[in-house]
């Protein structure tokens, strides 16, 4: 069971897809998800080119500790007539603090001379002059060999050249990048299986996708004697993406038999993959492999039959495996013990096969084909056991609300203002609230009127408040998720919730009671 | 150059796919679009299992002209027990008029005993009468052999076996299929190599993408001798989908050289994907090789530099080839070429250190400042250039309009209503609307009102509606930024708009007003 490493560049690599742009709190919460997931190397950014970056590397310090991960910050050689210890991207990456830097320089002749403009011995010179000063300066060098699958095409003694520089300049990997993505499994493999039997360090691979080839030619990249695998967890990346590492890290211990990560921890894929995309504020794939929603569904009438017979029919591994369900279309049979298993964090004497577990779970089930997650919203499940357990109590009733919204003023732009009527026990209380949008009028005017009764409401925070629509191709009638995380100062504790509907404030308020209540409710 | 054929199965496995769901008309358009891009086969239903496949048989004799293209209507083996020209699923093939049938039966011995229950010789005798039952009543016959490689793998002799027992039958073809989608390529590559030193028909490959594999093992069956692809033009298909066609015909044509379609059909490859995923209702994932929205987009501004000095820096094909075309995002990192290129696409004669140029860049920088993104929204950026120009006019002036939203009727939920008064040339008109929330109401008012001016906004489709908070720790009160697709059904013409604010309200308005003004500034 040789050990493969991965290298995600979610952070690096992902955040050059269109769309995508990390802030540094979904930076550092990225990076706790993927140490969560035994993720070996996280490529988290550029220090020398965004000054976001350069935030981030201060504060993961004293923000994250890392269990499984270390952290990579990614540069390039120095650049050409310029010392390397007069370079600031060189020095940048020093000053990030990581214990590894990655950094890239190229492999085809044709780029050094053309796209850089430097001679093929002063492209040696950089990436060896970089490398040794960066080590000599405490750092573990990875070295990506940009275009080194076309660059070997065109000139192999060159690309191998190349890699020996960085090996004797004392890298302690090299990563082969099929950067264009225009590579064939079969070529990939024999390459590899050269520069194997050429260099004595660890060897990497990192592939892009523009011929639907990332994930084979990784594959292929190791059964060739590559130990080190970059990629970005759901494959997110430029032009077509990267090469997407849930499905590697599964194919790789589960198909092949490799070391990646520790066995218990591949249970986590699937939810790490909706994390991540959460976060990227993109949908998941539901054919993704493996963690999509639909890689374990199935609808053809014959297809349901032949897997109750033997799953291995239509399912080449078991969808637990992965943190995964099977899901049947045209049945309501779905796999209850993992669900099971998260009621019994808020009610631990709830068995498997009584009826609370059974109502539960189908309410969990209507909720979710509404366009409910509950994977991000431990408030609102939490509430929803409650309320099933019959240890619920509502802490007011709404009796009227109105939100009005206009341009009325002189300035032309947009005022929002919300009035809100509620009681509590008998007592009625009305309160009204300008806001930065309808939501936070609301918002506002609930919470004003709320700590007339529950003065301790002034601790809640909320911390993050997140919009996602759901269907496309409906447009501005289309159902929104909103999801609402709190946090409560007096003690820290967070909590999520979440709301559905085709109303955004609609969905907002549903995920607003929600964390109030969550806060009153374990007082 | 050998000789490969496409086998689209679209409208049969890819109709399995979670939410599709293909009316009669549906299906008459796609097998046109097919035609037009030259695939030889398109399996168009199962007419035994399925009584709206036999009404599509029925039609498509009559409203569609094939020249490319042959139909194939798809079926089992004859059931065990029932005498094979009594087997009405058997008949509803020879009925369903097309020149090829295409059948599936069992080639894991497994299968056949366990899932079938019947012997292994009775499971043999069922595929050869029904072939041969099938060929004398004038078909061309495909054998689908299903689960053929986990058969191969457990008892190379019978899945052989079965192979033979179809050629012998008088088989025009037998397709491999890796039905649970769990094969790599060395595994395909090795065992197609080893059929086709068996076999003397035409070997065919039909694979499944649950490990990620099924257009790399499809490339690799190729290479090892097979030259007959199933798939479906854009990957859907049950649980994680069939192989792509679309990425598997340009692979073969422009990176390995293979006859596949006709050389002037490949430019047809990003418009028949589109379409096809218009017609099934599903949104073509960005980031598809060749044909996704962003598989030729560039972000990263190192990148786009290497793309200008020499394209195969990060392309590996050019975009022309497929009809698709290269795309330059415009991010903090862009820098001012990219910017003025991109200005020059609605402004040729701008030279880039024009201050009209200057003034333009500036007031980029300053709307991405507040949070505004135009890498997916060339309808805003467009309309910026034309302010920034002069040849910007108004279409319409807004006099007022109130949003209001309550809980005031029977059923507790949430209304919303929306008025909205403008003119045009002094002409006034005031409309109203109730609508699935606030924006939904005021995109129906706004409308509703600016139809009385300009009908061919009827025309306009809003294809997409996202909402992005964006930065955190603000909750409620966060900026948002609402992104807008539209598309003009008249021309099939796409453009994106962008607005920002605290008010998701005023974000959507500013995207919505946008919108519409592209629609009419270019009439």
């Amino acid at each position: 069971m040789r050990k493969i490493d991965i290298f995600d560049s979610t952070l690096r690599d992902g955040a050059q897809a269109a769309g995508i742009s990390f802030s540094v709190n979904d930076k550092i919460k990225i990076c706790k998800y993927l140490d969560n997931m035994g993720i070996k190397y996280i490529e988290a950014g550029n220090p020398g080119s965004n000054p976001k970056d350069q935030e981030f590397f201060e504060r993961v310090k004293n923000e994250v500790k890392f269990y499984n991960s270390s952290l990579v910050a990614f540069g390039s050689t120095r650049r050409k007539n310029v010392k390397v210890e007069e370079d600031n991207n060189v020095l940048s990456l020093i000053n990030a603090g990581t214990e590894y830097v990655c950094i890239f320089g190229k492999a085809w002749d044709f780029h050094a001379t053309k796209i850089l403009g430097v001679s093929l011995e002063e492209n040696l010179l950089m990436i060896e002059e970089t490398i040794s000063y960066l080590k000599n300066n405490g750092k573990k060098v990875i070295f990506d060999a940009e275009h080194f699958f076309d660059g070997y095409k065109h000139n192999r003694e060159y690309s191998l050249e190349v890699l020996k520089t960085a090996e004797k300049a004392g890298a302690v990997s090299v990563c082969l990048c099929d950067t264009n993505g225009g590579c064939f499994p079969d070529e990939v493999y024999n390459i590899v299986k050269d520069v194997c039997a050429n260099v004595s360090i660890e060897v990497g691979i990192h592939t892009h996708n523009d011929t639907g080839m990332a994930v084979a030619n990784s594959m292929m990249a190791v059964e060739a004697g590559a130990s080190n695998v970059q990629g970005t967890f759901i494959g997110v990346g430029e032009r077509t993406g990267n090469a997407n590492l849930s499905t590697i890290i599964a194919n790789l211990m589960l198909h092949r038999g490799y070391d990646v990560v520790k066995p218990e921890y591949l249970k986590n894929l699937t939810s790490t993959a909706l994390k991540i995309s959460e976060i990227s504020n993109i949908r998941l794939d539901n054919h993704m492999p493996y963690v999509g929603a639909n890689a374990f569904t199935h609808k053809a009438g014959m297809h349901i039959d032949g897997v109750k017979k033997a799953s291995t029919s239509f399912e080449h591994v078991p969808p637990e495996s992965v943190g995964n369900e099977r899901k049947f279309l045209m049945s309501e049979v779905a796999g209850r013990s993992t669900l099971v298993e998260k009621i019994k964090k808020y009610a631990p004497n709830v068995e498997k096969d009584s009826p609370i577990a059974t109502e539960i779970i189908k309410r969990v089930k209507e909720l979710e084909f509404e366009g409910y997650q509950f994977e991000g919203a431990d408030g609102t499940f939490e509430l929803l056991v409650r309320r099933a357990l019959g240890t619920y109590k509502p802490f007011f009733t709404l009796e009227n609300f109105k939100i009005i919204e206009d341009n009325a003023s002189d300035d032309d732009g947009f005022n929002a203002s919300a009035m809100v009527k509620l009681s509590v026990n008998g007592k009625t209380e009305i309160s009204a609230a300008e806001g930065n949008g309808p939501v936070n009028a609301l918002d506002k005017a609930l919470r004003k009127a709320l700590c007339v009764f529950y003065p301790s409401l002034d601790d809640l925070i909320l911390d993050d408040y997140k919009v996602r629509v759901l269907e496309t191709g409906m447009a501005t009638a289309s159902k929104v998720r909103v999801l609402i995380e709190t946090r409560d100062k007096s003690t820290n504790k967070k909590w999520s919730t979440v709301g559905v509907s085709t109303d955004v404030i609609e969905a907002s308020w549903i995920a607003l009671v929600d964390s109030i209540e969550i806060k009153l409710s374990n007082e």
